[in-house]
């Protein structure tokens, strides 16, 4: 009774990849001299299928949920503060609200399973699986059936999200554990190469992570399949982004991945089903230790690096201005032959 | 009869220091967790003396002009290139006309010395001190005073500019030449460590361009203070930009910098008056071999590393929404107590 896992079709058409450098080598510029920000027009190209990409009324999505393994110490902050957070999107005061605000994106927050009631009201989304998860040191972090519920309604909210990109955000206390454990896991690293301060622990505090992380691993020797890994180490809020990043996939939605516990959906979403990785833009490296070698597993590019540590998807509303260049270039730019601009090649004489 | 250098208030003020970092660090997020976002907001503030800093009608502006020493093959483009870009930025299809009108970013094109008559029009400045440098393995590449005469023409360009923020764009076949110069004379570095590829120039092309510009060097063993150098070196339309980051940095304005030759003019300006790096926010790390050396020199942290090597200001206009960020962070973040969410502090005896 696993969520169907839908079949991508293949976004790195040969065909328009090379009408897309075409173009990019004809702007006036040396070729490749806009760098990164080429490549970025090119993915964004193939994603939206047109050598004359238009991104439209982004959303940004935050996916909350409370962890059980919280209560052991693996994190600075108290699991209350997961709902608080809630109140402040909500309110317009996070910093990701601020850069949502900024940037013209949407933003959603979806209660994927947070240790509290909420009132209802416009902008969230209550998806509550379970007030938050279970401890992993002692079970499952949620049943199978539980995971699939999560999958599902991720992947319900982007089918009635407009717009053609998805910017993955996230809260909740405790879920660097989980993105460590889905990493070390999945990627088949030790666990210290995939924990960090998280939130801000001091040094002796993370060894302490450390131990407690080793411990659920072993708790959990067979939680081998992408599935698996995902119910034994939680959280709700990675279930449910693992659904809306599957079904943005399926529907060529161009997905800003934020940072460590977005990248551990993606990284989840992509060993179920590895064409999610061409809809991906990788928005930033983040200063949690860990999330460069898991975007190196990726294979990702990430834009920034700035040694942001929020989460929130405050990184993904940040690069978001880099997507929106990369498109005006392709759209926009003239071309040598448009301009009047004479080519590297009549200079080639003047050189010698 | 040199142009009078300002001498410029300091802004590192402690107290207003004290209160920005009071400031971010009682926003709702882990302490430091926007990492350089939150030195950038520092740095706004300073400059522009508020704790509330608001950026206004940001005006960027390419300096153009020619170098003597283009025809000797330092370059891969010909120099009327020069000219028919500057056709091309004020056509609006080039690429920081694209990312300047993204980003709601005024652009002025200034010909400091472009060998070619533009007929005049509205986004065109006309301050031509010559028609192009002279070839500075002949001699100097523009007089004492006509290198006077372009630092003042810079500083009264920027007098009449809106706005609190100057980006610094460029244009000239063979600047990387001049700003290779600069660096290796100003900061004391060995040629090679200075010079790249600039638009495009193979291996064996970089060698034969080492090799003229060590020449260069030898013919100007005494133009060491920064004004003879610059005198030197050329070109017009970095002796310009030279003037207008002066001038700017007295009226506090926030300046961003944009590539390897940006990031010259801001070397000539500080040997002068090294406060002028209190006003400075570097856009980037460029891909022209010896920007990472020049930033080094220069003690500078540039937000973006995407391989770029365009120059015009692309660098800068990229940047630009995240300065708008650190403003919008400063100004519109709630804090702790606004928000009613949790310190750390109240978890300390949850994680022990």
């Amino acid at each position: 009774m696993h969520f169907p896992i839908p079949v991508l079709d293949d976004v790195t058409q040969t065909e328009l990849a090379a009408r897309l450098q075409h173009l990019l080598d004809n702007k006036t510029k040396p070729v490749g001299s806009l760098g990164q920000i080429e490549r970025l027009a090119q993915r964004i190209g193939l994603i939206l299928g047109s050598e004359a990409p238009e991104l439209r009324d982004p959303q940004l999505v935050v996916f909350a949920g409370d962890h059980g393994l919280a209560a052991r110490g693996v994190s600075a902050y108290p699991s209350d503060v997961t709902w608080q957070m809630v109140e402040n999107f909500l309110a317009g005061g996070a910093a990701v609200s601020v850069l949502a605000r900024q940037n013209g994106i949407g933003l959603t927050v979806v209660d994927c399973g947070v240790r509290h009631d909420f009132a209802p009201r416009p902008g969230l989304v209550i998806n509550k699986v379970a007030p938050g998860t279970a401890d992993a040191l002692e079970g499952l972090a949620m049943s199978a059936a539980q995971c699939n519920v999560a999958i599902a309604s991720g992947a319900a909210l982007v089918k009635d999200l407009p717009g053609n990109a998805l910017l993955l955000g996230e809260m909740g206390i405790g879920n660097t554990s989980a993105a460590s454990l889905l990493m070390s896991r999945l990627a088949g690293l030790d666990i210290v190469d995939c924990t960090g301060a998280g939130t801000g622990l001091d040094a002796p505090a993370v060894q302490r992570k450390i131990g407690i992380l080793r411990q659920v691993l072993a708790r959990h020797p067979d939680a081998k399949a992408p599935l698996d890994a995902l119910a034994a180490f939680g959280g709700f809020e990675i279930a449910t982004m693992v659904g809306s990043v599957l079904q943005a996939a399926a529907e060529r939605r161009v997905i800003v991945v934020d940072g460590f516990i977005a990248s551990s959906a993606v990284l989840v979403a992509s060993a179920l089903q590895p064409a999610v990785l061409q809809r991906c833009v990788f928005a930033h490296q983040s200063g949690e230790r860990g999330h460069a070698l898991m975007l190196a597993h990726l294979k990702a590019e990430p834009l920034l690096d700035l040694g942001l540590r929020l989460g929130e998807g405050s990184g993904a509303a940040l690069a978001w201005p880099l997507l929106m260049s990369a498109c005006a270039i392709l759209r926009e730019m003239a071309s040598f032959d448009s301009a009047g601009v004479s080519r590297q090649d009549s200079a080639e004489t003047a050189v010698r």
